[in-house]
């Protein structure tokens, strides 16, 4: 395990990409762009997983899976999604290597495997999916549709950071197929909640709920709802979207039904989307200069034992003792791993558990065997107390949920002293260069001001909030009327 | 739903195909050979992952992931695999798309967007994997490894059918990494044990584990374990591979190691897979003319209530009858589905959990609420009986065990019987086209002889048993000496 981390306030970007790697949760790969998500890291990705997949089960949804690849022909049936995404394309162009007769031992693309059509490597699936739901759909008896699918996509991105954005990722998007624009909306709206509602609940970071401007909408929505999250540089993350895709891609495939009254009209769909982006949201939000910072909820082991011992017999103690803790726990659902291990020393060990997050610590020493306790250590905190094991497992029980609240309310403390009303672009622009985080202004609406308010300060419309209140105003650029503020800031 | 199938004496590959399609488990693409897999079968799906992830981790593995995309250098390293994979493999060649100028609306492959090194979509990942292991390997504390994926992998295959061979599959592959040759040798088996035991007690298929012969061994293996499957049309299907892969890919990717003596030496690796080839062998195992016969262990929904009523009032007490027995179930553990859906009529739905091969199904209708019974129907032998409601859930539990093992025992009968010892090359060619199964005969050890037969009768040695005994006899084709009886079949 390696030293010391840069610190936060050194350079951040610098933290994130050390932490990363030496937490153990990913690295750069051989092949540009692309990561490999490393067992620890992945492990914490199958627990996120595990939640979101319980929660789009219990409203409904259920899991497929579609082809990897789309035909050239199909990826740019529904225009303005494949102008969005036609730039940053994998294309796999043939079928077959041979041995190249110039290079021994070599290999080279077989000319003659070239593909009649071109196949794109995924970016996003509406298109290969509307294909086939063509195929599915005649009559309002088949709607909804409401289906799930965990997949990699391909997005060829020229600068790339472990996890906030890599040509290859891990994601789950939903595609859902309605008979009335309404149950469309609601659908779009009800999956935004439910990434909300688990960003809060298991990754302990508060968001904003919002829809984007038309500029910062997904290609081929009608409207987009996006979670929007604070990171500890004051820079925004959008942690989630779900998008009201209207009729485009019913009409962009010919997706028709028989309606109720026995009229053909157009399908109308969503889909949405969380990706391992949101590893990077749940690191950036939590952790420090020691260290990532796990939330219990998503912490691959809750509750870590590491003894320490001076002969045999201690060791065949404290085991025995460790073991039924780690029983107790279990009971209690509470997960509990014991670090026997012989090849690294207690303070080794220490300084690894602080390094990957786990957020508590039970040390058993030759003295918590005379006095029946252990020492028992926060991660978040870094704070430690004796505990009798006779009240252990509840006081962990209870510890666990203190700690999933407080770093919530860290995050959100810290989030909301960095909302700042700005009614004046001179102000606007300091808020953002110093304060950093959200600035709260007035807009006019049009895409020239967002662009030109971009270019000037590198800020973005993150969103306009859900729960915007209605106020007359001055748009903080051009001066011209506005009737409700939205979010600005830099972004990941 | 569709009417009936094709049977299985009429045609049993087109039974096969029309089962796959009517019974919602997959369907072909507008990718060629790329199927997409329907909730049904996605469902089945994960009940398969759920298991085999559970029993790889009981077994010390974590899971992790590593790039789609293999550079075309890397691929090439292990001269065996490459050479066994390179006529099959999609080639990303580009990673942008522009405006067509010769075509308005249309996309075409950017030509200055041409990638340097052209990227192999990974047909399996011990190149990329092992080039990674590379960085984190320096001495044996650092060992074994050991290392789970689940993926999509594609090989470029000219023929395909739906689950058996796509283009594109999913799958999970263990790669794992280990100090000495004996603990490597011990990972492989034990892997293909547990991809038995899951065989058997899961999919209720009887596997015969075994070795394979060299030009059946995967492309760059020391050693391929397998477990080999028998269809009901007498065809065998490989249901799952493990590799000793010696120190091939450590010495192609020089992996070496400080061991215990301070002497530096390559590592020694295994890979193992099973894929979505399983549901495959699972459909042609146990299914019937009526359609899908599932195992209760893999069943998404074990038990499904159909209500028969004529008013709302019996509709409301069915119901509440309905939801008292799903509840004891679950307890149990069982999975229970009430189909309520009105815009079916009971008959509509007894075709569709029968071709969708829900192992139980119980009718509730008038008479029963004034007796106090359900109709009870198994699904496998397509037997009803009347069934006290005080008594059900006990003898549904119950039942739910018999027919898992009824099945398997069904299923090792077909099996036993269709193992046929053969002597001499008349004998062979006949079994092999009229009986049909294994055939049991001794083989000479070499190459030629297994070309020769395979060319003469299509039949393959699918593997030389663990438990092959020693025994003296003579090659089936040659009539040169052998020392044990290999099985030999016609194979998917």
């Amino acid at each position: 395990m390696s030293k010391n981390l840069t610190s936060r306030a050194q350079d951040y970007s610098k933290w994130y990409n050390e932490l990363v790697v030496k937490a153990d949760l990913a690295e750069n790969s051989a092949v540009r762009g692309c990561m490999v998500i490393k067992p620890y890291g992945y492990a914490i990705w199958e627990k996120m997983q595990a939640e979101l997949d319980r929660m789009f089960k219990e409203t409904g949804h259920q899991n497929a899976y579609f082809p990897l690849f789309v035909p050239k022909s199909l990826f740019e049936a529904e225009e303005k999604n494949a102008e969005g995404f036609a730039k940053e394309c994998a294309v796999v162009t043939h079928y077959r290597l041979e041995n190249d007769p110039d290079n021994e031992g070599k290999l080279r693309v077989d000319p003659n495997a070239k593909l009649e059509e071109e196949l794109v490597v995924r970016p996003t699936s509406e298109a290969i999916i509307w294909n086939t739901y063509k195929g599915w759909i005649q009559s309002y008896r088949d709607l909804p549709i409401l289906i799930n699918q965990w997949a990699n996509v391909v997005r060829w991105e020229m600068r790339t950071r472990l996890f906030l954005r890599t040509a290859e990722f891990l994601w789950q998007e939903g595609h859902t197929a309605h008979a009335t624009k309404k149950e469309a909306l609601t659908e779009a709206e009800l999956m935004n909640d439910i990434y909300a509602e688990f960003a809060e609940n298991f990754m302990a970071i508060p968001v904003i709920k919002g829809v984007k401007t038309e500029s910062e909408r997904f290609a081929g929505a009608v409207e987009t709802y996006c979670i929007e999250a604070l990171m500890q540089d004051g820079k925004a993350l959008q942690a989630g979207t779900s998008h009201f895709l209207g009729q485009n891609f019913a009409k962009a495939f010919d997706v028709k039904f028989t309606n109720n009254e026995g009229k053909l009209d157009y399908v109308w769909a969503t889909s949405w989307g969380v990706s391992t982006r949101l590893m990077g949201a749940l690191i950036m939000t939590h952790s420090d200069d020691k260290g990532l910072v796990l939330p219990p909820n998503l912490a691959p082991s809750q509750v870590v034992i590491v003894p320490i011992y001076k002969n045999d017999d201690q060791l065949v103690q404290i085991t025995e003792k460790a073991q039924a803790i780690i029983s107790e726990l279990k009971a209690l659902g509470v997960s509990c791993k014991f670090d026997s291990r012989t090849t690294h020393r207690p303070g080794a060990k220490f300084a690894q558990h602080e390094l990957q997050g786990v957020p508590l610590r039970i040390v058993i020493g030759p003295k918590d065997l005379e006095n029946n306790t252990v020492e028992l250590a926060r991660r978040d905190t870094l704070t430690k107390e004796i505990v009798e094991i006779s009240v252990l497992a509840g006081t962990i029980e209870a510890l666990l949920k203190t700690i999933q609240k407080e770093l919530y309310a860290k995050a959100q403390d810290f989030r909301d002293s960095h909302i700042t009303e700005v009614d004046d672009f001179e102000t606007f622009k300091k808020v953002l260069d110093t304060k950093t985080g959200f600035v709260s202004a007035h807009w006019d609406g049009t895409a020239a001001t967002e662009l030109k308010i971009k270019e000037l300060t590198k800020a973005t419309i993150r969103c306009i909030p859900m729960d915007a209140k209605s106020e007359d105003g001055q748009c903080v650029y051009s001066g011209n009327p506005s009737t409700k503020r939205v979010l600005f800031a830099k972004a990941y």
